[in-house]
Formats: structure tokens, sequence, C-alpha cells
């Protein structure tokens, strides 16, 4: 496997015969108090971690899709169930489905192919699907240093950069989505603050992104999602600056829940909405942010914490795990092929029909042609 | 005592020596897993109790302000040193100070005038500060009726409302202020669903406003704060009600950290926004929001919950108690004389100045003379 040590990814690793096949998972449920890791050995180990969200994240959930295939085809699963199985598991993140329609397509082309000297003859097809996954991995990884250097561009001097839910190494094959681009603007000297929102119910902000930029060393701080509001009006926000989990043909953007209220929030306040994901979040199936359908979870997310009730017994709750948020109150979008600006189906339809600008290249490359 | 038989106040009673001179609190930061009692001896376990929140909400802490007063009077503490201390307990909170200067006049004005027969000649002052502090619980009662009976007037039929925080009978010696509103929406057949805000970081919404909602009877679910956005954006709100700490003289409101925000989104989906507070709660020598001091509270109320980390040790917060929003984002201020609407210093001004109205006028008529 010449793809094993290619890429380090800290959240999500492949474990080949004979101690695999497996996919081992950094349990982000259990984070930051502990730093274990889950071995998944068949699709439907994997498709309950997803689920309990042990593995999550945009770009993540695409490997983990493509992984999980791979893992299928090496188990001797059926394949084609087990894409269908994990592409199901969280019905708003596209990547999922996207990943792990990928290793299936390589797996049915391989088999069709017939084996041969890279073909292993008992497991048809297993080998072109991992290498897929791999593959994948390595594309994420180039898309996150891309859309680090694209994004950093719409970066201003000392600033205080307020982000929502995780977007950062746990859930990519590099540094992330909209933490990468935090992360170079650190290096870049031009991160004066960043504000962590907790990002309720799941706290992926005060558990994962404050975890991830105390070890980056970063300026940072916790606050409650509903204090956000006082800090824009207080004029202490320059930017917000966030991942996505699906973006619609039109420029609509899901992502985890609060993110639409952000935005409002933002335009009220006049500081910029930037949005920030890989082309493999673009779902240009999905016409128009109505079309996406949000993912709503168990109620007790909400009424209880760490097992001890926060609501009387028996409470409804409303738990969407994502929001929508429509074009028009996004200042652009940044993608690892460059940035649409403003958001909307002419911008998003031009980054896609154009090639991958070089990583250096300058932001707003593909659409300047 | 004529008094103590007057008020039933669930959340803070006082007993009467040789029991007393005490106040029990119903204990608010332990509801609702167990509904236990903390007995207040003197001034400083009461000023204690107020910053651990174990007592709070802007009516009670009016209530907490006078009958603290009434105990360090009782006990022979300083009297005005007792009223200094509780009034800066919560700085943001207007009541406490209001509430424990009437409750010090009160003691003053008796003291001056010198033992009669309804004074104790060992306790100087002490019975007046008490019936002061009873008076008050008695207009409380009353003003929380009058502002159901005003505010039920902005109830549309079918009524979707959402609210924030706790405003109910556990912060008043009535049904308290916003809540009182939704129970008679309730009881008049016109609330359809009452969505609470569960309002981090401590939770008073899901802990409180839920377990009253719950013996109410009320249709309720509760939600992350950031989920409220996307329940504006489906339609699927009529009314935003809140209660307020302190309005400002120009009408700008501070209350709950996460109001500002919600107040802002109302105005973007043309949702009306409403505030329900009683007179005390009017601060005429803040001229406008800016002159309010927010308070900021300890890091670990966002950094841990119920003892368990959930942000990496060390971790900074921004964790202000409160928020301010501008007169201009809030449709109408329900109080016990009427409806301030629009809200500004003119109708702020014609509210202060005219009589009480009737709690069974109809809203507005203090406004319409």
């Amino acid at each position: 496997m010449t793809h094993t040590q290619g890429v380090d990814t800290w959240a999500l690793q492949w474990l080949d015969p004979p101690a695999g096949p497996a996919i081992v998972l950094l349990d982000q449920t259990r984070l930051p108090a502990e730093e274990s890791y889950l071995m998944c050995r068949d699709v439907a180990e994997l498709d309950d971690a997803i689920r309990r969200l042990v593995v999550r994240g945009a770009p993540l959930l695409g490997l983990a899709g493509a992984f999980g295939v791979a893992l299928a085809a090496y188990r001797g699963e059926d394949v084609a169930e087990a894409a269908a199985v994990l592409s199901r598991a969280r019905p708003t993140a596209v990547n999922l489905g996207w990943g792990a329609g990928r290793a299936l397509a390589a797996y049915r082309a391989a088999v069709r192919a017939g084996p041969d000297q890279n073909q292993d003859a008992e497991r048809p097809g297993a080998r072109a699907a991992l290498a897929e996954a791999w593959s994948i991995a390595e594309q994420d990884a180039a898309a996150s240093a891309a859309i680090a250097a694209h994004g950093l561009d719409l970066v201003p001097a000392r600033a205080r950069i307020l982000t929502h839910c995780n977007t950062g190494a746990l859930v990519s094959a590099g540094e992330g989505t909209a933490f990468a681009i935090i992360l170079a603007a650190h290096r870049a000297g031009r991160l004066a603050r960043l504000w962590v929102d907790e990002t309720r119910p799941l706290l992926q902000g005060a558990r994962l992104t404050a975890f991830e930029a105390g070890r980056a060393g970063l300026p940072y701080a916790v606050l409650a999602d509903g204090a956000a509001a006082s800090l824009m009006a207080a004029g202490e926000v320059d930017l917000v600056l966030t991942g996505a989990d699906r973006v619609a043909a039109d420029g609509s953007v899901a992502n985890k829940v609060g993110t639409y209220g952000l935005a409002v929030l933002a335009r009220h306040h006049g500081v910029p909405f930037v949005v920030a994901a890989p082309m493999s979040t673009i779902d240009l199936a999905a016409a128009e942010g109505g079309a996406i359908v949000v993912e709503h979870r168990d109620a007790a997310e909400v009424t209880s914490f760490a097992g001890l009730a926060v609501a009387p017994a028996g409470s409804a709750a409303y738990n969407p795990a994502f929001d929508v948020t429509p074009a028009a109150l996004i200042t652009a979008l940044v993608t690892e092929r460059g940035v649409a600006r403003p958001v909307n189906a002419g911008t998003l339809h031009r980054l896609d029909v154009c090639q991958p600008a070089r990583a250096a290249a300058p932001a707003d490359v593909c659409l300047e042609r």
C-alpha cells in the first residue's frame, strides 16, 4: 500500500491486515476529557460510530464513507449495501454519500476490469476502493491547504474572528476548512482573537475547537452561543467564519444549528460572514436550501447532559442538528478552487467547471477568468 | 404580623421569630433535579445566595433586597450597610437596590418617628422594614396580574410563543412577568406552543421555565438557544416574549444574555418582540442602554458543567450574564400600568407619571389618556 503513509489523519486511521482491516477513530464524543480510540471492524460498527458522532465533520465524513466501503470490500460484505447504509447515517452531510460513492465506483470499475497484478483475487475491488479512499484523503489535505491560502486574503489585520462548531484537523485529513484559515491567519500574524461559540447542544466548539485552538497556541475564548450577538454589538467581531455540511446549487449553506442566526446577526452588524468548504460539500443536485434535508436528533441531547437531566422528565425538545443560511447572507464561500463572492448559482457554477487553482494562487483566481 | 399570610411566595419565604428571623429560599440552582430549601439567617448568607443564583429574577430580587434589609434590622446588623451589600450583589439587576432602598427608607422613617405601639423598642424600625417588604410582595403579585391582563391583548390566537430564561412564579410573588402573560394566554385558549430557549450557560429555560411549564400543563418544547433562528425562519414563532432585568430611560432593555440576539432575529423575520416587566425594573437614572453595567460572571459557568470540564483546562471565556436590546427592536413593553408601544423615553415617561391602571383595564389604557 503506497498510500498508507501519505496522509496523517489524526481523527481517522485505516488499519491494514493482518491487524485490520479496520478503521480506527478518535472518539470525539470524549474530548477534551480523554483521547481514546474506537476500532470499527465492520460497517455496522462504523455506521453506529457515525450516528453517535464519534467521527463527524464534513470532510472527515467523506473519508469515513470511502474507507467504510473499502472495509466492506475487504471483509466481503455487500459493498453497494454498505455504501447505501453509510450514506444514510447522517442525512444532511453530503460528503458521506459522496465519499462512499467514489469508493464504490472505484470498486465496481476494478471488479469489471477483472483481476490484474494490482488486484487480490480473493478481494476483487477492495484494493481499488481503498486506493480511492486514500486518494480522497490526499485531495482533502490539499484542499485544506488551498482553502487556507484563499481564505487568508479575506482576513483583515488584527482580526477578531468568531467561529461556530468545529472545522479543524479533527474533521479533515489536513488542517480543516474554516479552522485552516484561522491557523493561516495566526501564522501570518493577523489573528488578534478567536471567539469560539460553544455550539450547543453537543458543544463541539467548547470541546473540540477550543481543544485545537489551545494546542495551536491561539488566543481564544469560549462563549455561550447566545452571547455572540452582544460581542458583535460591542464591535468585537471583525469576521464570522464557519464550515458547511452541504451547499445547495443556489449557494444556500446547511451547517451546524446556530449558523443561520449568526449570519443574520452578522448582516445586522455589518460583519462579513464567510463560509469555507471543499468542493465535495457542494451538492448541485439540491437546487436550493429548501431541498436540503435537515437531520433532527434525539431530544436527550438537549434535555440531559452527561447523563444528568437538565430539563424535567418527559420534556419535548426541538433539536435540529443543522440550519440553512440563504446565500444572500453569505459574504463569500471559500473553496479549494477559489472564492465565490457573491455567493449564488452563477459563482458556484464557475467554481465547479473551472480547473483547480494552485494553492498559492490568489483568491478569486477562478472567478477572474 | 398581619402580612405573613398575604402572599404565597414559593421561591422566597420570611420566617418570623422564634424560628427566625430568617429568609428561606427555594434553591433554584438545584431545580429540576431536587426541590430543596436554603435558610439564610444573616445578610452575608443571603448575599452569597444571591450571587450564586439560589434566588434570582428581577421581581424576586426586589423582594430579596427588601426582606434582606428587614433581616439585618431584626438581627441588629448595620442596616444601611446591609442595603448597600445587597444592592451590589448583582450589578445589573436594578430591583435589588430598589427593594433594599424601599425597606431601608421605611426603617429610617420608623426609627426617626421613635417607638410607638407598632414598634418593638429592641428592634427599632425592623417591623417597618418587614412591613415594607411584605408590601412590595403584595404589589408584585398585583403587578404580575396586571401585566398578564395587559399582555394578553398582544397575544394572537393559536400563538406559538418563544421565551428566554425564566420569568414565572419562581421570580415573583405572583405568576411572574412574561410567563404570567403566557399562562394567561394558555387559560384563554390562545397558546398553541411554548418554545423554551434553554438559556445557556445556566439553563434557566430548560431547568426552570420547562419545570413551570410542565407543572402548568402547557404544550412546550425546549431548544438550544442557537436553534431559535431556524424556528423563526420556518414560520413557527408568532411572538417572542421575555422579561427584563433593567430598563433604561430610553427604553433599552438589559435582560439575560441571548435576548438581544433574539430581538435582532425577530426583527429580521417580522416577528413581534415584547418585553414584560414591572415598573420597578425601569431605571430612569440610566439614561440609555450604554449606561447599564452588565455583570460578567465566572468563566467556569461556560467551561464546565456540573463539575465536568466541557472545555480544555485553562480556557478563557466571555461570560456576560446580560445583554442590552435597543428600544427600536422592541415592539412593546408591558408593565402593570399598561403597555408602552412604541418603546421610547416618551412612552416610558407617560407610564411612569400616570396612575396605576386596574388589572382588568385594557392594555394601553395609560397611554390613551
